[in-house]
């Protein structure tokens, strides 16, 4: 069994994100055995070494290209002067951060990597670096339509049937034959990456969950019958539960997937739950794409006071989807 | 100063009320002095008096009717044969119930009570004893059309816009006059009852609150308007907020009251965070009307397992709004 081939990005150079990535190859961690590509500008990295008094090191030793028990190169892709400046987004580190998310994703569409791990970007500065995308996410989506954005922690862990459209435009989007698609895309990507089975609970769109149509039809006409369709194509699925206990009842089952139908449905007991130790990921690619659940975090870059925890969590969770039976 | 005059009623004497409330008045908790009116049948509080070997007390001795330092008096109402059996909803039991709870508002409507905590009851069992009311809430929605439904726990208080319609519904209801006089209606509503001023803080209805108009335009039409001009009204308030923000950040402020623009948005966080221990509370009504977050619990009525927390609080909570300055 070969080692995954995990990328990982650097993202905004102006952010924690050298910070967090150089404290998770720190030693302190256990990072699971891969050989790890990342996907920056080195004078960065540097910068953060002497702050910080460290070494990028994999396993406790120093970086090695062997192999063997695990590997960390650094893939080195030019940053234009003025990137990297502290305290706020511009445009110079918005181009830097866009090229080594690029750069990586071309990699993993070439199948030369089985997943990528993307440390925080600040979409102003994509924008200021005048590039159309607006963050990872809607990259993603572009190439591949089916992208299923997901958030993973111990407590609790949600799928997103919509994401970032508003809620009119989500309550359009909950139709049968789309619905029973996802939950097909969502099982077997998750299958795929050789997981247990996952036992998906559906959340209902309406106060508890329409009331026997007292409340809303949706979940008569529209969920009900999608996930039926998919429990006899064989997913392990039910629902649809009253929004306001299936998120509760979900909480500590390790094996159990929230299916939300929309943004706030699914972030809200997400983010109350498991805030700045969740990891941001992306199924239904035909590669694995996870990120810590924060921001740049523009305000403390720099003054060693960043926390890896969320970004060592979106290490490990790409290495454990990404490895083939 | 008088002592506040609070009317409690016994809920679906098959479940659990009777146990919660002779639990709750056993002397182990303290209570807030009042006048305490008990609306039920005495046949149902004896049957849990002998199973707990327990008798009502008010602070510690035994049911006085003085006043001086509180007291508890029971206001016999009759109830049908075959009312009290245990384990389901019966049309006898229901009938019970919704007798209670008619008397004891009735009083309050009358002015001869500032407040009234109501214990759970089935609301299946109101529809076999053919009432038209679906519940508590309804039948004060029905006098008091204006009736504000809040959540309100030490983690967090919530009030909902809207509660049991569907979300579509729901959707229709964020309109700008609608929303500033639910704010005036709300603020108006716990000053009356001499609570320190609470700030409010509004949920946005789109994902990131609309992403200044990309994402949804609620935000820009409807709720940040009906927000200045509350404000300009001189009401504590501020938003609209991201929704899966605006939750996790008022954990824990206990002036600080979110208001949710529909049922789920309010209530996925706050029974995540406040399960059978928040209580239910009706605002905008001439009386406080507060009750336990939970239902009947027909299946463990009569075993000595059920337990009183939620109902103390509502108890203290009825008693602490009621309170004049």
């Amino acid at each position: 069994m070969s080692l995954p081939r995990i990328g990982i990005t650097l993202g905004d150079p102006g952010g924690i994100g050298p910070e967090i990535i150089l404290k998770s190859f720190a030693g302190k961690f256990k990072l699971p055995r891969a050989q790890y590509i990342l996907f920056g500008t080195h004078r960065f990295l540097e910068r953060e070494e002497k702050a910080l008094g460290t070494a990028l090191t994999v396993h406790g030793r120093s970086v090695d290209k062997t192999g063997a028990r695990g590997s960390l190169e650094i893939r080195e892709i030019a940053a234009p002067p003025g990137a990297g400046r502290r305290g706020s987004s511009n445009a110079e580190s918005g181009l830097a951060s866009f090229r080594y998310f690029e750069e990586a994703v071309a990699h993993a569409r070439r199948g030369e990597l089985d997943a990528v791990v993307t440390a925080p970007i600040s979409k102003a500065a994509w924008s200021l670096a005048g590039e159309r995308w607006k963050g990872h996410t809607e990259y993603l989506s572009r190439y591949y339509p089916g992208a299923i954005m997901a958030f993973w922690s111990k407590p609790l862990k949600v799928a997103l049937v919509s994401h970032h459209v508003s809620l009119r435009a989500a309550l359009r989007k909950i139709k049968k034959d789309a619905l029973r698609e996802y939950f097909l895309s969502l099982d077997r990507s998750l299958s795929r990456a050789g997981k247990a089975r996952f036992e998906f609970v559906v959340s209902g769109l309406n106060p508890h969950a329409g009331e026997q149509g007292l409340l809303g039809r949706e979940e008569i006409d529209e969920v009900g019958p999608a996930v039926e369709q998919a429990k006899r194509l064989g997913v392990r699925i039910s629902g649809p539960f009253p929004p306001d206990v299936v998120f509760r009842n979900a909480v500590g089952r390790r094996d159990v997937f929230v299916i939300a139908l929309y943004h706030d449905q699914g972030l809200i007991p997400f983010k109350l739950l498991a805030f700045e130790s969740g990891v941001n990921v992306s199924l239904g690619l035909p590669f694995v794409r996870t990120s810590p659940d924060h921001g740049t975090a523009f305000d403390i870059a720099g003054q060693n006071r960043a926390h890896p925890r969320s970004m060592v969590e979106a290490i490990r969770l790409a290495a454990s989807l990404a490895a083939r039976p």
